[in-house]
């Protein structure tokens, strides 16, 4: 997915586009500087097509390079004298922005966007001095988003090779599930226990992070292992001490995060497993497989949604579309593009079914769909991660979709 | 250290303080959420005294509970009618603002303070639509760090137990340099080896983040592990690739996150240790000693940073303050606070010297001296964590400041 930044800051109506970040980890930095990993730090791209990096600290030049980018340095920001000069951080950014733009032969009343994670209220200042000192800012963050939203082949590499460590963690967890055996009755079914003692959440999750950890990955924004009545409650991550337990659903949604985040889910549940859940079980893989069969380029992501509540209805479930704002059955949307933030465009809510939420070539995306009953305390997701190609979508990676943790276990 | 937000509120003269966030990990939420784990979401505290949080999905309800703050749930916050209503995320978050400060009693034309790491399009979006609807918006971030700086006794003892992770993740990594023996000739000394093959800056990532995988720690800001040269430049994080060699200085600067960060540097040395190295080691050490000795209530971090300078300038080393922009011998600041974000105040600028550099009882903060030739290819830092006491600091945790890696291994 090339692109030239004069075309895209002319559909705009932009001289430049800036964004202002704390580092180079922010998502709507890190699509343009590769492997540099540089602190506060900004972007520039203008209408000439050129795109440049700015960095603050001397001792991050090496980093910088990294990225491939022209850069601006401290001493073409001046940052030490803008430093000085400045009595907050957003006089002090609003200072190197008016420095970095003039540096590129843009001067007021252009145009410009501004995107990035940054304090707000930094943001409030910088936009406030730069528009009494002459300049036009415009809301940045859709222009990049949209840059991300169809990936490059580096940026899908990265993703399938996150999603493989997932698959990895959850055939960990599946060898912990079948190696242990029911000891003692519990609540809602025999508690596991092997040599190690019980098997909760906590040592799942440490088993999880190993998995990880040994391929370089992060869990920023941690995970979900969620047993029971917890899983019901779909952003419930669930509890360390939790023990689990026979004939209770386990849900599993792991989304960690290399140069790009994966995103999958897996719901395990060993015999005696209760009928509701089969029965729930069935319908989500039918629901999965409706899904990824209607998925294609050109396709709103709201259809497939809508597609998944009628196939979901007619089976006697609440979904919300039957029943807004129900919390018992179908009770989210079908799933979210995935790449430097875990939740990107395509978007699968009914007001982008024109614009944000159409399928296209290059995408990645999650489908999850997933039944819930938080009175009887039993949750069923299945979650998998798709790249759509000009026909259709594939799978990022393979990985059985039984509640038998064994069929996962023997996929590895 | 406890506080009111009504008597906060008022020294700033505003009604309200309102973080938007894209979850509850945004530094400027995280302090009012405890335990909590919540997506996009706003944070509202009241000249009343109230604090509120509010969340944009059912689905984040017992998550959000887990906050122990009263709630504005998305009934509340009218987030259906919102959102279909919305043409961007600036305008929904803007409805969501109004919604929850009028719910709170709030009416333009109020001054409230907003802050949170939000996409700058978004905040600029929000800030136009409020003050367009009479509100009067200021900067907010720094009313938030300012209430970060002392720490409460929750946030000490996570700091606490993440920095004893830190140390164990020392250990490891002396443990895998004593364990290993010299045996190629490399450009700069001795490439290591051990029953698992070359020694390299890769296999001590991965054994680092074992350690932290298993504590429940992540590395968002990932590690610098970095060997001869790499280390001489501060900010270089170090290629896994890399071989760890005898005779080469090896920077681990471990900087992991629970609720909160740590942060600490060792330098390791093997055999044959140059004589530049043993006489900057020496130094560095002496540096550090100084420092914390002369740090307690009200002295300016700025002031410690000018005594490590004029100890290291009388060593023959030139300093920031003798040689602006040096590249050799020391060449950065000296520390910094440390919390829900890896840098936060006290900062160590002289700019902050009469302000939000000055150390007041309850602050965590790092010294960090360091001396570094990029040309020969060389590099010695140390880094401690400390809590500032009524009389002085401590040590967060306490581990031998040797380039010999066996007095580290030796601490366990």
């Amino acid at each position: 997915m090339t692109f030239s930044w004069s075309e895209e800051l002319e559909a705009l109506g932009w001289r430049a586009l800036v964004v202002v970040a704390t580092g180079s980890h922010d998502p709507y930095l890190a699509p343009f500087v590769g492997s540099g990993r540089v602190g506060a730090s900004l972007f520039l791209a203008t209408d000439d097509g050129e795109a440049r990096l700015g960095y603050l600290s001397p001792m991050e030049r090496e980093e910088a390079a990294l990225s491939g980018l022209p850069l601006l340095s401290p001493e073409v920001l001046d940052v030490g004298r803008h430093a000085a000069a400045s009595d907050s951080q957003g006089e002090l950014w609003a200072r190197l922005l008016s420095t970095a733009l003039e540096s590129a032969g843009i001067e007021p009343p252009a145009r410009i966007g501004i995107t990035g994670l940054f304090p707000a209220g930094a943001v409030r200042e910088i936009c406030e001095r730069l528009e009494v000192a002459g300049w036009t800012v415009r809301a940045g963050d859709s222009a990049v988003e949209r840059l991300r939203k169809r990936k490059r082949d580096d940026e899908t590499a990265e993703i399938t090779r996150v999603a493989g460590s997932v698959a990895q963690a959850f055939r960990t967890v599946a060898r912990r599930l079948v190696g242990a055996r029911p000891e003692r009755n519990g609540a809602a079914g025999q508690s596991l226990f092997d040599v190690e003692g019980m098997l909760t959440v906590g040592r799942l999750r440490r088993e999880i992070a190993g998995v990880f950890a040994a391929e370089g990955l992060e869990q920023p924004l941690r995970n979900i292992v969620a047993p029971g009545g917890d899983g019901a409650v779909p952003h419930n991550v669930g509890n360390d001490a939790s023990p689990i337990r026979t004939g209770e659903t386990l849900i599993v949604d792991l989304f960690p995060k290399g140069r790009l985040f994966a995103d999958l889910t897996r719901t395990f549940c060993l015999d005696p497993v209760p009928a509701d859940v089969v029965r729930a079980s069935s319908d989500v893989a039918a629901a999965l497989v409706l899904a990824e069969s209607s998925a294609r380029p050109g396709v709103a992501a709201w259809t497939l949604q809508q597609q998944v509540c009628r196939l979901l209805g007619e089976r006697g479930w609440p979904t919300p579309i039957s029943h807004p704002g129900t919390t018992r059955g179908y009770v989210h949307g079908l799933g979210h593009g995935v790449g430097y933030d875990l939740h990107e465009l395509p978007i699968f809510a009914e007001e982008a079914a024109e614009s944000d939420g159409v399928l296209e070539d290059g995408d990645i995306l999650t489908l999850e769909p997933g039944l819930y009953d938080p009175e009887a305390g039993w949750a069923v997701r299945l979650e998998d991660l798709y790249r759509v190609t000009p026909s259709g979508v594939a799978r990022l990676v393979d990985l059985p979709r039984e509640l038998d943790p064994r069929a996962v276990l023997d996929s590895g």
